[in-house]
């Protein structure tokens, strides 16, 4: 008997938007009791009986953001819900709501869409989030995808970015670096495949980082765990697009300064390996590499005890007046100002 | 002196990601006291105060839901705004926030995003709607716009799908078929333009249905209006896809039938007109067309009184029981089934 090697493939025009919103979504319930009405309307209803709510959006580009070459769409749909969520809990608050859009040209079958919607659907169950809408249309040329997430918090649990003040520590939770690493991995691999389409990666001993690129996680535990240790930051962001950037928008809205010390930023082993087979310095990267989806926040310094040796945060520096700027302190002891594109800085 | 032809052009590297959104949103203000936080954290902050949350979101693709060559940026802000905030209304909510996402090529100069903001920043005054986040990205082409719309309800006041009974009178808003004719004028000059670029279009005889197409109206002002003459629809949905297939929608969500009668439809004398220069069928074009963003909606039979011979709204027919079908009863006084696609059954 012959084995059928084509995967199945069903064209998107034989169900029709709303068929296709009907099918992909078919499976996702809603459980939070804020979720009123779902898709299947003109609009979503949420109740948050007097409560806050938090409302964050984000877009993914193929080609931009996300080469489907080495991103599967289980993980791209994982991922495009993680980014989101992680901006509400960097408001410290819980998310509970999302909707998904989605734009694809007709090189997309509907095979392509379910293992997308595959990837939100365990990000939802993994989170606990409802999905409660979104828009499902054709783009002329490759995968858009535009999330907006929604979350809920009393009015006093809500932390945003510019509540920090000096002496104030600057924490970080998990380490950092690790994404853009395994990005590097995997774009290596792709130029490998492409002279010897037979050759089979090892991927092992990356496999830290490369999760996290691929799947990564959101840190709803740090909210979770900053509450059970009764630490409230005094602000607080997600770590999206590299520390240095991070910090200079904290410091910005927060009207502050800080001193970061390179010796104190969390590296993973893997990390630092990878970092000397690539021969890029570190440092930069954990500064620049971005998409790690660690939160970076404030505490005032009578709760140090209270985080002090827990493996899931490190004090990586402390806030200064506005006018003494953001500034590294190197291992060498030598003070460099952050900038956003640190890499330019101190890596000629 | 010679003049300069070229328009200002700013590339958008220059400005980077976050001075792209400050400078585009920094003259929008907040204006609603549900807005607690807008743009510039990881997410916003909105407080409802025990009222129910209303969401929803649309994606707009270049090349699939408009074509530039004929749609100005100012207008496609103010659309891309209408067509979401059409979908708050149609839950009988009124419209609060919206987050909006835009990925474009490098083909966009900055003055080109400016112009789009400007008419979102005219939706926004107009409707009175605070802008309270989005992202800014760049796409490998064209321009892609997902907006994200919030609204605020009392419970009681919601109006879903799915409440229409037998009996109701089924009523729409304003007039229908206009957006497809004006599109189809903007198609006939485009190709008139390509092949004589001197060739001055004269649209003054379209001006009502080009408006329609180019600056929709979202309808606030029938949500006002139901709330002023004491009527709560038992079911509304928007018209964006074309009558029948809204009907569909609703009749599908409210498990009814339905008889549409023909004759009821309501059309400007600028659609009568058009549709014939174009030998197209005007019921047809009302049936199919889309994009008219009114309002379709049941009402109760004793709420009759308080709607008749009110010029905003039209009694275009009846719900049924589910088992009698979705029927359109033509001039002709034949009943023919009511499908999402009716110019396949009736215009041979």
């Amino acid at each position: 008997m012959l084995e059928d090697k084509n995967p199945q493939r069903t064209t998107l025009e034989n169900l029709g938007e709303f068929g296709l919103i009907k099918h992909l979504t078919q499976n996702f319930k809603l459980n939070h009791d804020s979720s009123v009405l779902g898709i299947g309307d003109d609009a979503a209803v949420l109740d948050f009986k007097g409560k806050k709510t938090i409302i964050t959006t984000d877009m993914l580009v193929e080609g931009i953001h996300f080469d489907l070459s080495y991103m599967p769409l289980k993980h791209l749909g994982y991922k495009s819900v993680i980014v989101n969520l992680s901006d509400i809990y960097a408001m410290n608050a819980n998310a509970t709501q999302i909707t998904v859009s989605i734009a694809v040209s007709n090189r997309f079958p509907l095979e392509a869409l379910e293992e997308f919607y595959e990837g939100v659907a365990m990000a939802c169950k993994m989170y606990n989030v409802d999905l409660v809408g979104g828009d499902t249309t054709s783009s002329t040329t490759g995968m858009l995808i535009s999330i907006t997430a929604i979350g809920i918090a009393e009015e006093n649990e809500i932390v945003p970015r510019s509540g920090s003040k000096p002496n104030d520590l600057l924490v970080v939770s998990g380490d950092l670096g690790g994404a853009y690493l395994g990005l590097q991995v995997l774009e290596r691999e792709k130029e490998v495949f492409k002279v010897n389409p037979n050759n089979q990666p090892d991927l092992e001993p990356y496999s830290y980082i490369v999760e996290r690129q691929l799947k990564p996680e959101a840190r709803k535990d740090i909210v979770a765990l900053l509450q059970k240790l009764d630490v409230k930051p005094t602000a607080m962001i997600d770590i999206s697009d590299g520390l240095s950037s991070e910090i200079l928008h904290l410091c910005e809205q927060s009207s502050t300064g800080c001193n970061l010390f390179e010796d104190k930023i969390p590296l993973d082993p893997t990390v630092m390996s990878t970092s000397e087979e690539f021969k890029m310095d570190v440092t930069t990267i954990a500064l620049s590499g971005g998409e790690d989806y660690e939160l970076l926040f404030t505490i005032d310094q009578s709760d140090f005890p209270k985080i002090k040796g827990n493996p899931n945060l490190t004090v990586i520096g402390h806030i200064t007046d506005k006018g003494e700027g953001a500034h590294l302190i190197t291992r060498g002891d030598t003070k460099i100002p952050v900038s956003a594109q640190g890499w330019n800085s101190f890596n000629p």
